[in-house]
């Protein structure tokens, strides 16, 4: 199987790790490869490494260094949070919106089990464009004391951009703290921790061009929190273990060269993503989220009568990779939860395909695709038109 | 400062990644970087390197790939087990050795506090030499039902490698689930899982030639575990999150390279750390755990009345890194309470210093060293005896 002419549409599920990421990283695999807990020169060469991406860190984002925790992925920051602020919490709801991540979703579930028997999870409902409804936001903080409120930044499969700042103001006018697993929208748009003034955030290194094995949660410097994983006491005693150097100097990078590029590349997908809607939509498309405020490289759309299985499979077979439905962001797939949130019949839910875009993608890309799904659709109604004749 | 010339005796802290193993992950970051969640064919190109590596570090210790769980590390992987088993026991107590790693001590420390408040913690004490005392097994076993006894296979500052096969049939015939920490023994000496008879073991990957942030919990079939990180339901619903793929991809070769070079490599390492004691006898060194079965790389001794620390910084400056006290196992180093629980004298412990060989090391090296660390005594000798005189 050839990969390497394929066109990739598939960002939102992770990314190629970036030529400068990469050759950041090599060194510490083989040259700077001690543990940054040893005492000798060697180690505190990892050390000064890791100092310097949490740094990087720190400034993409703007917050400071001793703000960062850097973990081995998205899923462990917001299962860090989730879990690790619910046992601390004297209010007893946890809410969340409906359309979070397994890893904000399931975590909140379990601690409703296993740590407090009294704590009650509340799910935020979304409209039909996939924004979260604020009325619902005032109504589950005023039916209960809450402890935590969990909400994405932008959803990985319509790139929806939540108001996480009004979302934060509501919240603490109850003292409930705020989350935002912001691992999509980050490096996508501009993400400013101040400003959206939250307690908490979530980024990760593999869906902005860094490397899987990196990501971080952030947090206020007030929060307390119970560590998942005990032992050497790393990452100020929130999460031990022997640090993976060549991924975190790998992050540290990729979120360096993301601030750098945010504002160029941002304004260069969104015109691509305008000109592919446009196609779409002429060709009777419809598009999820179509009129909301979106991250720029995201396009969830479903062709009326045709699964998004097959479009998918068959889109491959002439050269660009896609996703369909929740593909993203599990292990085991299924119905999309995003769209049965937002109210979208299951008929048409299951013809949703996305399309997420990335920095090598072009407008010739684009073209061909178009080309190429038109030919896919042809075919495939040649071949209803078969089965319904036979 | 320069890195590269200074000859590196600190193998049980982490080890250089291999050529082989390097070359083996590098096409995982750039040319098949996809998310192995994804349908598609680049998914799928990551989800089968993610299963040959499954298979490969099953082969290395004789078991099939459905028991192996990756995880991000070491420590996450005791974690997993001491905090996932612990929610399960019927019986109320968790027995582990006195010079356990802390990142299978300190979660079953904190199981006590958490999880459950009947559970009660049982530290089994060890000799002079460095061995688990087994009449202190019988005893513990004894005295109150068990529910899991975790026990390391060798411990990471004296190398000593425990009787895991015979705790481990002294626990079976109390229905106690028996775990093992074999982090430090894994690519030093054979390592078989049926044949330690246990039903739970951690391996890591840094420590053997392969790349930080990959590691596995090894489960027997029958094993129940709550998971610590939820969401996608990756890894059999154990451990979910975007998998490390190029650092799962480089343990998997590591595990199968140990497997190939595991004899010759440690009788060759042992002949040379043979060579090593020998000398260091002669200059009046104590060797701890010296008359004990341990592994061949590791040489743990005290040279009275000088300090681990002087020595290691005045080693590293004629250019041998090699590492003082518990400096391997925290982010927070402070005296080895491996040696403390072995009743060492304090001052003595003081003194304690470690070199762990590898498989780039050789004869040349160790008579160099040696050299250096005559030279390095005479001297604190001189400035001891004329503070003396001061």
């Amino acid at each position: 199987m050839n990969n390497i002419k394929k066109i990739y549409f598939d960002h939102n599920a992770t990314t190629r790790v970036d030529d400068e990421v990469l050759a950041t990283m090599l060194p510490y695999f083989q040259e700077n490869f001690a543990n940054p807990s040893s005492g000798h020169s060697l180690g505190i060469t990892g050390r000064q490494a890791i100092n310097q991406a949490r740094q990087q860190v720190a400034d993409s984002i703007n917050v400071l260094p001793s703000q960062v925790i850097f973990t081995s992925g998205g899923s462990e920051a917001n299962n860090l949070f989730i879990q690790g602020a619910a046992k601390y919490l004297k209010n007893t709801r946890i809410i969340v919106s409906a359309i979070e991540h397994p890893c904000v979703l399931y975590p909140a579930r379990e601690v409703m089990k296993d740590i407090n028997q009294r704590l009650d999870l509340r799910k935020l409902i979304v409209n039909e464009s996939g924004y979260i409804v604020m009325n619902d936001v005032d109504k589950a903080l005023a039916e209960s004391p809450a402890g935590i409120v969990s909400v994405m930044l932008a959803n990985n499969e319509t790139g929806v951009i939540q108001e996480v700042a009004t979302i934060a103001e509501k919240s603490r006018k109850f003292n409930t703290l705020i989350h935002t697993d912001a691992v999509q929208a980050f490096g996508k748009i501009p993400v400013d921790f101040p400003s959206l003034n939250v307690h908490a955030m979530t980024l990760s290194s593999h869906k902005i061009y860094g490397p899987k094995g990196a990501a971080a949660l952030i947090i206020d410097k007030d929060i307390i929190l119970n560590p998942q994983i005990y032992g050497g006491g790393h990452e100020n005693g929130l999460r031990s273990g022997t640090e993976n150097v060549p991924a975190i100097v790998g992050f540290g990078k990729a979120c360096e060269l993301s601030k750098l590029r945010i504002k160029k590349f941002s304004t260069k997908i969104k015109e691509l993503r305008t000109h592919l809607e446009a196609q779409l939509i002429k060709m009777g498309a419809i598009i999820f989220g179509a009129h909301t405020n979106r991250l720029p490289n995201t396009c969830y759309f479903a062709l009326q009568n045709i699964e998004g299985e097959t479009l998918v499979t068959n889109l491959e077979k002439s050269g660009f990779i896609i996703a369909s439905g929740a593909a993203c962001s599990s292990a085991t797939p299924g119905k999309s939860h995003v769209l049965d949130a937002m109210g979208v019949d299951p008929s048409l839910a299951r013809c949703a395909v996305r399309i997420s875009l990335g920095k090598s993608n072009t407008l010739e890309q684009i073209n061909d695709f178009i080309v190429a799904l038109k030919a896919i659709c042809k075919k495939l109604k040649r071949i209803n038109s078969i089965m319904v004749e036979e």
